[in-house]
């Protein structure tokens, strides 16, 4: 699982001399491992620390709180892979995870610094506790040997693995059956959040299990009407709502949006609905390996404006894997250029502030062709 | 806001030596500063470091990224606090939320260093990421000065203000709500996620917007019967299921559960249920201010003996606030004493791993004169 994604990460820490490497953004320790623990209540109760990734320049350690053993416990099986637990709840005694995790990181770093000397130690700083970096290195290990990685694995993650986009794929079928329900849950009277369960009902029943879910749900009315969880604020006969769906399994985000109105929509609603339509065929349109993100993103805004309505305030898409926004950006000035491989989100919308907001948004891998919609849901208003 | 909070924190900082003072953790940052930004997506995707709060010695920071500025906007408005915003999201360069950030606390810590030096400043530094402690205090200010501070705050979090009791209260009202929804929910042929899901449309139904949830719902023949998310795990005619939940509004978790069974209990589930409820009635029996909670839980687990039945693995009970298990904890061995305005859950149970599970829970508010029952759901079989 994800050796193609370790292979890689390690071989580009290694050309920029880089011996050994810590990780601990959730999306690395995730697109390294695979390993993707439970978010919707907040971080593990009992850990001391994030769920951390250890790469001694051969093999990767898990290191998690022995109440996610469970969920880590396939990794141990990867030639490349270990897994290393520490005890966080207990009855027997006061909670210590943090001595626990301590002696762990000790006893690692004991172990491989006996073995050889590390030059340059990559780590991603903002996310290592203060504290994991003192008790894995000791408080004498002089920080010239740190190097920040911070973001390093970004770029690598924009190409997606077989593996990679059968979870995307699992998480897009999702998604498009909460937008089959949301769309039937559009009704005067219907409030935002009601909505917005029909849609995360549908999802969770369909997989089974609990899942985590972004993104939008706000009616036109709503003055921020871009973009927002949804509230109780009611449909009207006649409003519109922006509904933005993720789904997030196997720790792999999707993402897909469609804007419905409430019983008939006016002929203005129509008119931008339509545009918006047209804009997001004719990016989709633009879709191919050597395209640049920038020129996409100039055209799609071009097209909007063009047509004689106010130009959206955000992206005009993005990449998408172990979190909601990655690379590629589709966003002004951007140089980045599509590869086979990438999994794209393209978005443009239409909106009047307090008053309508239109979105419709795909995803599509690029491929050596062109690209494939990988989303499958009715955005007819 | 909070206002109680911070100057219990002040009190025991200084007491204790501390000139200032830096948190990270989010039930620190949450019961400082009232701030509870969303969680069930994971952290904020355009942040470069957890909600923080610096404490200078009379004033509080809270530092949060842009995205989340709406919902950090009301602690400006408090005497003793500020709120410190960084760029996080923007399509007008590449997102580099770390760069801003450091900027926000190199100001920071400049514009306190020149009124004057801090001989001890503590650290929450399980929480407190490296880069952050980095770029506020620089690579040349010496690691004396700092004293870890993790877990400091959780004794003075045990005793509840009215402030959190109302903010308690809401979240005990909607797990109720919950409760009467699992409860219809329960019949043959329905899986645990069905279950889960009735809990969970009736909770954000009733609070009109999104409310991240816990805990466990499984029935009797899972082998870990005792806890663990839902699955897809159906109901079989005679099956029991444990439906244990917590909402987590304004930042406040709730927890309590119950069992129920799919049609007709056996004669079996009905004796278990009638010892654990009975178990229960005599835990809340032994709730006073002095009451010691070791003792409460020996007890406990022997009245659960003497019935004849295994006893349960987990604690007896647990307080509960800006994080589902804290202080006190009533579990073996603990000499915690209870005092008025701690608000405790007691949740004895039986189980035959892979058969039956049958756990009851409570949740209860130490006054002067003993307890008061903070839930109302019904727990009958």
């Amino acid at each position: 699982m994800h050796e193609q994604q370790r292979r890689r990460a390690g071989e580009l820490l290694r050309e920029k001399g880089i011996d050994a490497a810590f990780f601990a953004s959730p999306a690395s320790v995730t697109w390294l491992t695979g390993f993707a623990p439970p978010i919707q209540t907040g971080p593990h109760p009992f850990a001391a620390a994030p769920p951390l990734v250890w790469w001694d320049g051969e093999r990767f350690t898990l290191i998690v709180v022995d109440g996610l053993a469970g969920a880590a416990a396939p990794f141990a099986a990867e030639p490349d892979g270990d897994v290393l637990t520490y005890q966080g709840y207990t009855i027997e005694a006061p909670i210590d995870s943090a001595t626990h995790l301590r002696a762990v990181l000790r006893s690692l770093w004991e172990r491989r610094s006996s073995s050889g000397l590390f030059r340059r130690i990559g780590l991603e700083s903002w996310m290592i506790p203060a504290a994991v970096r003192d008790a894995m290195f000791g408080a004498l290990f002089a920080a010239a040997h740190w190097t920040p990685i911070d973001g390093w694995l970004a770029s690598l993650r924009a190409i997606k693995t077989e593996e990679e986009l059968q979870k995307l794929r699992e998480n897009f079928r999702l998604t498009d059956i909460a937008h089959a329900a949301a769309r039937k849950a559009v009704h005067a009277g219907a409030r935002e959040i009601d909505v917005w369960l029909a849609a995360r009902q549908a999802v969770e029943a369909a997989a089974g299990c609990r899942v985590p879910m972004g993104n939008d749900c706000v009616v036109g009315y709503r003055t921020e009407n871009i973009g927002g969880w949804p509230l109780d604020h009611a449909l009207r006969p006649g409003d519109s709502i922006i509904v933005d769906l993720s789904t997030i399994r196997y720790g792999y985000w999707s993402d897909s949006c469609a804007t419905y109105v409430a019983d008939a929509p006016t002929p203005q609603q129509q008119a931008i609905h339509q545009v918006v339509g047209e804009a997001l065929a004719f990016g989709a349109s633009l879709l191919r390996p050597g395209a640049v993100a920038g020129e996409i993103d100039r055209r799609l805004r071009r097209f909007i404006a063009d047509a004689g309505y106010p130009v959206y305030p955000h992206h005009s898409g993005h990449g998408v894997g172990v979190t909601g926004h990655e690379a590629p950006r589709i966003v002004p000035h951007s140089r980045e250029i599509l590869e086979p491989g990438m999994v794209v989100l393209l978005e443009p919308g239409v909106y009047f502030p307090g008053e309508i907001g239109v979105r419709l948004e795909d995803a599509f891998l690029i491929t050596e062709e062109g690209a494939i919609q990988l989303t499958t849901h009715d955005k007819r208003l």
